[in-house]
């Protein structure tokens, strides 16, 4: 714990240096990470393979084994997404609002760093990257804590970062790596109140809930995506299909992919054949409620999807694989009170042509992200637009849904006044 | 516990009620709500005569008492209170920013209430009311667990406010009130993440460090205020003292009153006498490190403040009396080192003539309001024209500083496409 004391002083003394940073002299300290990241991919490159081969031995499985590989190519994508984040424009300093109160105060919020950032991630070794750009962009300090299968490419990463840092005259220690893979010291982290100013966890629901139970400093929960599509009683058929394709099968290992439909009870004997007919080519697996399991068993599986009765406890899961949900409803509140029950407020969309039923569905669903006729992939930072994605965000306080550098800041008030006073 | 579940589902379950609310309905609530606390004003003196009666026998301290009183004088003031809130502009349903992507979506952050909001506080029954009414105003649900010594006043209190719930046609959980001062509740409402999306702990450093470490749900820490005044050497010695006066003494018992002078060297020995005998008339005592002992103590009494050595384990506390720490630094940078040790982080203030120090002041300290020539009592919601003031958050998450009706809800993102897939 000493240790972790002492790096969350030293992080909190090399913040101060970092908020004092112009835009300018942060877009090259971050263009000098990449540069040192490209000087030294031959031993990036060297340690994955390290902490490859140890996983091998260890037998995790192969996809697993995907997540840790940081081959040239993916480096070279990591670099790439650093000079990115570099020519973005700084949200430091920006004045929120302002005004000259009666008084004579003119008073102002003025956008400044957060402080130091602690984050607590998994496999993959490019998260060590990402979060130190983001960070180091906004002014922040970052303590980091990977996993421990990457911990030799996470230390040459880290060093990288550093040796960048210390040619830019910066400290060192505004990016510092957790190098023990000691289990208690993510505790201590959690606790570190004085000196850390927010936590985010980048991982499954097991590490964020750990999270949320120990820490004393706020922790952004996020990441998690039990997602849902209701198609309406006027929902476009031909135009609803490809939707829901789209939501589950583009990429279903991540948060915004679609676990749960819903089908407006009038709808459901002519679409539910259509759809199980257009997702079979995929190898989809519906999972029914006891509706759908009356209205698609007998069809058989011959051009159709497998098909078997959904589980209440599978309901609130993410499946991350091309399962999927589907239920009939009997309208609208239904379907909300059914998502309110098993998702997880990520995102919910609704297909429909009926423009109250959309106003109605955004306006009652309690979600980061509710969409109109448009697949929830689209939750993600790029997409909406935000030049860079730090996490999605579940909760409700600080930032909700894609969090985009500004929410890797805060604010200050500032007063100025002829010797005022109350 | 299975009291405080069913509450949260009830709470929930109303929020989603108050969600649905135009602005002009909430008006009309809060103003039905004003006329029910009218109408029982008997019933609620009544209470208040009862649980002021236990605490005198229980020997309560006068200060104490006064806190607990609710006068008619006092329920007139906290009835005003809720028709100002009720005129106040209505935070939810603005867009607070949207745009066309390129893909054609049309997407916009619209603000919406945070849904349940628990309030933990001590004796004051006026927080009763003025806590439901801003949660009302902003769409929220709130549970109140208020101080055992005035449980009767509150009991009455909440009745009447749910009464107006009713006489409105909403349900009477959108406000509840923990009715038992068992303790164990408090820390059962800490973990009530499922159905509980914010904390506002109101009342001293104990409370607020429970919460904080007991939480599973987001707090709001803050209302601690160890607040600076840095003088420069390029101060106005005149328009400095009754800054100093002011800051002291106008209300010594709050948050933003200061606790800490801090005077630049080469100003001290003409300075601080002028001080002491500035001040002498209000009785302030002043603590002084030693340079400031050895300037004043051989002035003696007479006149001037008594001055007595201070103490280190003093500088971080709330003095909430006319007790002064005084302290001479070598310079600006002495100043910010002193705060960031000391200091909660609430408000500092520089008195200068010079703009880079000022501004070399407000960039540095790491405080959520910043004040240049200007008393730090102004740290209040409506010195800033907030309107009304929900509390003072000292941390960097979703509010800082004066917290407004905003501080009360957050946002969802709304996408709007023509069948979009990606």
């Amino acid at each position: 714990m000493e240790q972790l004391e002492a790096m969350g002083r030293a992080a909190k003394e090399a913040a101060a240096a970092l908020a004092r940073l112009s835009g300018a002299q942060k877009s090259r300290l971050l263009e000098a990470v990449a540069d040192e990241l490209l000087a030294m991919q031959e031993a990036i490159v060297a340690a994955n393979t390290n902490d490859m081969e140890k996983a091998r031995q260890q037998g995790l499985p192969a996809a697993m084994l995907d997540r840790l590989l940081l081959s040239p190519e993916r480096l070279s994508g990591v670099v790439a997404d650093v000079r990115k984040v570099a020519g973005l424009p700084d949200p430091v300093g920006q004045v929120l609002d302002g005004r000259l109160l009666p008084n004579g105060m003119r008073i102002e919020r003025r956008r400044v760093p957060l402080g130091v950032i602690g984050v607590i991630y998994e496999a993959r070794p490019n998260v060590t990257v990402d979060v130190a750009s983001l960070c180091l962009k906004t002014g922040n300090a970052a303590i980091l804590r990977g996993g421990k299968e990457t911990l030799l490419t996470n230390l040459v990463l880290a060093s990288a970062i550093r040796t960048a840092l210390a040619r830019c005259g910066l400290p060192e220690d505004c990016v510092q790596l957790v190098e023990s893979t000691d289990r208690a010291l993510v505790s201590g982290l959690l606790r570190l109140s004085r000196y850390v100013d927010m936590i985010i966890p980048r991982g499954g629901s097991g590490l964020q809930k750990h999270c949320m139970e120990e820490a004393t400093i706020p922790v952004i929960v996020g990441g998690i995506g039990v997602c849902h599509i209701y198609l309406d009683e006027s929902a476009d058929e031909d135009k609803a299909l490809p939707i829901i394709e789209n939501a589950k099968v583009q990429r279903p290992t991540v948060c915004n992919s679609v676990e749960t439909l819903l089908v407006h009870e009038n709808r459901a004997r002519a679409f539910l054949p259509k759809l199980s007919s257009f997702l079979a080519r995929h190898g989809v697996v519906l999972h029914g409620c006891p509706k759908v399991m009356e209205i698609l068993q007998p069809l058989g599986n011959a051009g159709y999807c497998p098909v078997v009765p959904w589980r209440d406890e599978e309901l609130s899961r993410e499946w991350l694989t091309v399962d999927l949900n589907v239920g009939v409803v009997a309208g609208i509140d239904a379907a909300i009170g059914h998502i309110h029950r098993y998702g997880s407020g990520h995102t919910e969309a609704i297909l429909t042509a009926n423009m109250q039923q959309a106003e109605y569905f955004v306006q009652e669903v309690d979600s980061s992200a509710l969409f109109v006729n448009t697949s929830t992939r689209f939750t993600d930072g790029g997409e909406f637009g935000l030049g860079a994605e730090v996490a999605i965000s579940t909760q409700k306080l600080h930032a909700r849904g894609p969090m985009g550098l500004e929410a890797l800041t805060t604010y200050k008030w500032i007063g100025r006044g002829d010797h005022l006073i109350r």
